[in-house]
């Protein structure tokens, strides 16, 4: 008689996104005449630049002759894109990349999940609060026990490790998704200390690095040891706007032992037993964002959001409202008003200026106090957004 | 301190596919005038057909204008490409699906990997021997006890259940793959009322459906019964050539109910939380295998590997060598004559003949004395590999 995974009964549903999408449906309906501007947008709104769409047309005729078809490529990915990002990795953040411990996958979201395969069900997993639902839901999934750093103003949303957490692995995310908080060289080093010592392991999630200007890590491999201790996640999602053509690639160190097992080693047999590799045309289409032209053109749609997020941080600064995010990330945190919950001031701003955000409660108990918008709309739009704020809160 | 999954370590290397390489590759370094014929390709060869590639070229121009720039796709698919699976069920098989029961993936190999996420690691694993190793290493990883039905020449190679089985979960695979047996309506019945008596689960892999041209299931969906005891897994790489594409559908009926569980909700949780969706472009390029043009033109491809097939059938039946496959099937399977072992014989072939194949027992001990070799080399080069079997045969 079958048996199926009860770990499933305790995954909590999340309804935030399925509730603020109705809420919003709903105000529509009864204010047909107001356009609300939605600045709870997680999705990129840019299409994708010209040298990728070039380098994947050119790709897709190749699959239309025999000469020129590719069948089964390497599961692992292509060697010409894993090229491109080791050298990206070389030139841009001074770190040497093993060709062999970059894995190109169909997005950050699937490899963030299913590297729960290759670890035990017995190991101890810490989050940050707020947090990304991904990382919790899949270890519950496996049954695991999750503990909670709280991130909250006291840290500045970037909590640090201590001798009284017992947790063997960590997801941390920085550039941060929801808070937009990021981390410190110093900062990191000392999680990396701390892993070390410890023998724990920490998953990044460097989703968001392409956004970093100031001088603060892209790559947990930038500091010193991260080797013995790191799992780095990366994707084009929102590098160069692949949200819906899917293709991001996970770094996992050789030099990650733990007893006599090689983490790589391990990865790769998961990879090519549960995973047959990314589509060729999606492989060329990334290999683009690489090119001289195609990195001009990513980081003019990247400075697009950016002009987005100056918009909105100039606003509320002019405001007095505490923030965080919006200098090295596409996501601006802020303090709601004391009087208000999370959801409550959803409602305030949708029914009183027409703009949608996220309550931060949503994303945690932590983020309770708090709002998420993010710099994925049009310029116009979010300008009218921020001028419909400040009027509001003006009043 | 972290614990990795040790059940890793129980995982058989499958040199298999590295030894034939190797052997090919020295006997052709030491023979450089041999043109060594490879029937052993399990990837296609013929390119996507046209409608394929307009369509997913006309989806690339899309990414290109922000108008027509698709983001994030729902995970579990466009309605777009799952209705017209729907249709083709419909139409092709007489069989109805829920469009919610259609789950659009980058493959078949991923979704038999994953889908052992949902089951519990208690249940016992039923395998046919031989077997597509993707079975048994996914479920070896997550700890699971396998236990392996024969299939030889006394069944055809087609296992049947009995009550003497303990096994909770089957994999089935028809036509099948090595073997290119196919299960017949009465046999598929027996399966099913088996699995609804014993609230057993049937994987069902109709990875090979579009070969089927005798009057056989091509779908489990086509036995009455099946709604609530089994998965089908399939794919558009062997019906369309999409092996390097990444395109494929898993139906999950939601009348699957395990206690209190429905199997279809928990792999659409599976879904939403650790995939996301298929590229845009290559949803496009499936979507156009259902049109009145792409059915006739992926028809012509089939219809190549047929000829090629038919080719192969014709000279063994000749030779009075006893085969399975290679009507409804792009494998053929035959028997070594009783001098040889499976590799024995494989080194012989590449020897005297210049031809590659398969040894039969690289895909488990009932596969010891059998050859597999495929269809999806040219007409010319399937000839000429024929030609020279019959004359060493002959001899």
């Amino acid at each position: 008689m079958v048996k199926v995974n009860e770990n499933y009964s305790n995954i909590k549903e999340t309804y935030l996104f399925t509730e603020t999408a109705r809420k919003i449906k709903s105000f529509s309906q009864k204010n047909p005449d107001v356009n609300v501007i939605k600045l709870s947008i997680g999705d990129v709104t840019r299409p994708l630049v010209n040298s990728v769409v070039d380098s994947m047309g050119k790709a897709v005729e190749e699959m239309r002759h025999m000469e020129t078809f590719k069948g089964y490529g390497p599961e692992q990915g292509y060697t010409f894109l894993k090229e491109k990002i080791q050298n990206y990795y070389k030139t841009q953040m001074g770190v040497n990349l093993d060709i062999n411990d970059i894995f190109i996958s169909d997005g950050a979201k699937s490899d963030l999940g299913n590297i729960t395969d290759i670890f035990s069900n017995d190991n101890v997993i810490g989050v940050t609060d707020p947090v990304y639902p991904v990382y919790v839901d899949s270890n519950i999934m496996c049954g695991r026990k999750i503990v909670y750093l709280k991130a909250d103003e006291t840290n500045n949303f970037l909590p640090m490790p201590n001798e009284n957490i017992k947790a063997d692995i960590f997801y941390l995310c920085s550039p941060n998704n929801p808070t937009g908080a990021v981390y410190s060289y110093d900062q990191l080093k000392i999680w990396v200390d701390y892993a070390n010592r410890n023998k724990s392991i920490i998953l990044f999630d460097a989703a968001y690095e392409r956004f970093v200007k100031t001088n603060n890590p892209r790559s947990i491999f930038e500091i010193e040891g991260s080797k013995t201790c790191a799992i780095e996640f990366c994707s084009f999602s929102k590098t160069a706007g692949f949200t819906g053509t899917r293709c991001g690639y996970t770094v996992v160190p050789k030099e990650l032992i733990v007893g006599e097992y090689c983490l790589n080693k391990m990865w790769l047999r998961r990879q090519t037993t549960k995973f047959n590799g990314v589509s060729y045309v999606v492989q060329k289409a990334a290999e683009a964002v690489f090119t001289n032209e195609g990195a001009k053109e990513i980081d003019e749609t990247i400075n697009y959001y950016r002009e987005n997020a100056r918009i909105i941080v100039d606003t509320l600064s002019r405001l007095n409202i505490k923030f965080y995010g919006g200098i090295n990330s596409p996501y601006i945190w802020f303090e709601v008003p004391k009087e208000f919950t999370s959801w409550e001031f959803f409602d305030y701003l949708l029914e009183n200026a027409g703009v949608a955000g996220t309550p931060g409660s949503g994303f945690g108990e932590c983020g309770e106090g708090y709002f998420r918008i993010t710099s994925f709309n049009t310029h116009d739009n979010t300008k009218i957004a921020m001028e419909r704020i400040e009027k509001l809160f003006k009043k």
